[in-house]
């Protein structure tokens, strides 16, 4: 192998730690994966044995034993959009708890997808957590083909079963929407992520059919692409014409303090007293004083752990059907719209 | 080998692929190697080939000929101070361009450090960059003795040279303190990161002699943790006991956030006109119009690229001696402090 202890004269196998253990080598390999099953009694003798050899688990043996590479890929992009590294961050520790390491994949254009999954099949991972990322029915079947397990978060496939897990936007956007038709508000206006985004077009579509719901129709709409500085555009654009509206519904909430930021610093609107902005994720910088978004909190560690339960079921049982779980968010009732 | 194209009958191997293309196997093996050097010539004869039989080079395989895995681990913690995302981003962006993948692992306490090495050596990467994670010398020496190189950044290892990329703290700290005393400001305060962090010490050691050079000696210090919340803490903290400083050096742009919101929000005191905040960093929030803070941008993409540059060559030439590179960063003149 690769390389070794410089101290170590010969190598401790997985085979020498089952005789001193009196157990299968197999039981060995299972011990050493937090993920797979084995019983504590067994867990402990190998623990033992182990420690008495000095015995260390190599990766490459590993991957040659129990055909597993101990890695899942994750994929991610808009780094810009601050939800993105705390989920990152969450998914990390759920999969190190289960002894499952994270190589990264970072994707800027979606045209870069093909590549990406081409060193996703070399890298031979166990499975895929797709944080951000647009696939089509055709994506999804190429990891069927590959027989390497997917979870999408916050996204799913027109017509094609596939494990996601997702925020309730329905539920969460209405609950915003109620929320600002309640305080009086009658003029909207939509900034919305960009139409090339699932998520965005998600969140979009819910906030528009319920604002018709309440009567509310042929509401405005303008697109960014989820940043700050596209928040600021969008409205700076919409002033030109118009007026300011009652409320802007954004689609996140770096859209949101963009917007908020072009509308008190250019245009001279207290917020909320004058005009009600809402975001949707719940991220860090949503609690800052200088913000304190109405916003929905995405349930970071749940999601996390859900789409973590997901994938390794499938690792362990590839036969287990598609799946998908929503978790409700939780509405924040903050000061960037009137109460 | 752990999966295979389900169309395929006989793996494609390298040896083939150097028939056909009428080369050694090791020039192929480093033609899928974008890091390795090759000339123009092969690769094209290796790539035309590779396609012709449908090559697809295979990581274990590849991992037991070359005896690199093509993966570095890059540690990272404190994923709520928001320099770390843009620079892990980056970082990932330089390796990618170099056909090597981030495994990443996450530190939350220092306490975790040990095991995660284990973790590390186990999976057999070809290097390590630290982001953040205290080092001392006997962590450094454990690389040594397993032959993986380590590059570091934004800290040093006292006595123990080390690969490492560093801003310019003193430059870029210096000018901060120079534009508040120009400006007139006399009352300092600096809010520092925890004394268990050497990039907080570092930034605390530089403001207090430069600030005592211009003959303003004893100034207070108080301690938070680099997050937002700490920075409104130490200067609600500040406010119970004493008036409002003429200026507060923070250690980074979250905390120097928090404190604007504390003094805004909280103590009604007009940020910059009645107190100056300055803030280290050049974080995507420091920009917002909300903050426009007063800072030093590290030059991100340019410190991923050398710390990957230098990892890169002690991967080639492990005999490479330690480096330390030092970039500027640039003095952002934002609204933070009174000019």
């Amino acid at each position: 192998m690769a390389r070794q202890n410089p101290g170590s004269k010969k190598r401790v196998t997985s085979y020498d730690v089952a005789r001193v253990a009196g157990v299968s080598q197999s039981a060995v390999s299972r011990a050493f994966r937090p993920g797979l099953s084995v019983s504590d009694k067994t867990r402990t003798k190998v623990m033992k044995a182990a420690k008495k050899l000095g015995y260390k688990p190599n990766a490459i043996a590993r991957m040659l034993i129990t055909q597993r590479s101990g890695m899942v890929a994750v994929i991610i992009s808009s780094i810009s959009n601050l939800v993105y590294p705390e989920l990152l961050s969450r998914v990390t520790d759920q999969l190190s708890a289960r002894g499952v390491r994270v190589l990264l994949f970072t994707l800027d254009h979606s045209d870069q997808l093909e590549e990406l999954l081409e060193q996703v099949w070399t890298f031979q991972v166990d499975g895929v957590i797709a944080l951000t990322a647009h696939f089509d029915h055709r994506d999804i079947a190429q990891f069927e083909e590959h027989n390497i397990p997917v979870v999408l978060y916050n996204r799913q496939v027109p017509d094609h079963p596939v494990n996601t897990v997702c925020v309730d936007h329905s539920q969460g956007i209405r609950q915003l929407i109620d929320l600002l038709v309640e305080n009086g508000n009658k003029r909207f206006i939509v900034l919305s992520g960009p139409p090339d985004s699932d998520v965005a077009n998600e969140r979009r579509r819910i906030a528009l059919e319920h604002l018709a719901e309440h009567g509310f129709a042929d509401v405005p709409v303008l697109y960014g692409d989820f940043s700050y500085q596209s928040g600021k555009d969008c409205f700076a654009e919409w002033m030109q014409d118009h007026g300011a509206p009652d409320a802007v519904v954004c689609s996140n909430d770096t859209m949101a303090i963009g917007c908020i930021d072009q509308a008190r610093g250019t245009h001279g609107i207290d917020v909320p007293e004058q005009m009600s902005v809402v975001g949707f994720d719940g991220m860090y910088a949503a609690f800052w004083t200088g913000y304190e978004l109405t916003t929905v909190r995405q349930p970071v560690n749940q999601m996390a752990k859900a789409a973590v339960d997901i994938l390794m079921e499938r690792i362990e049982n590839p036969d287990a059907p598609p799946e998908k779980r929503v978790l409700a968010g939780t509405l924040i009732r903050g000061k960037s719209a009137r109460a």
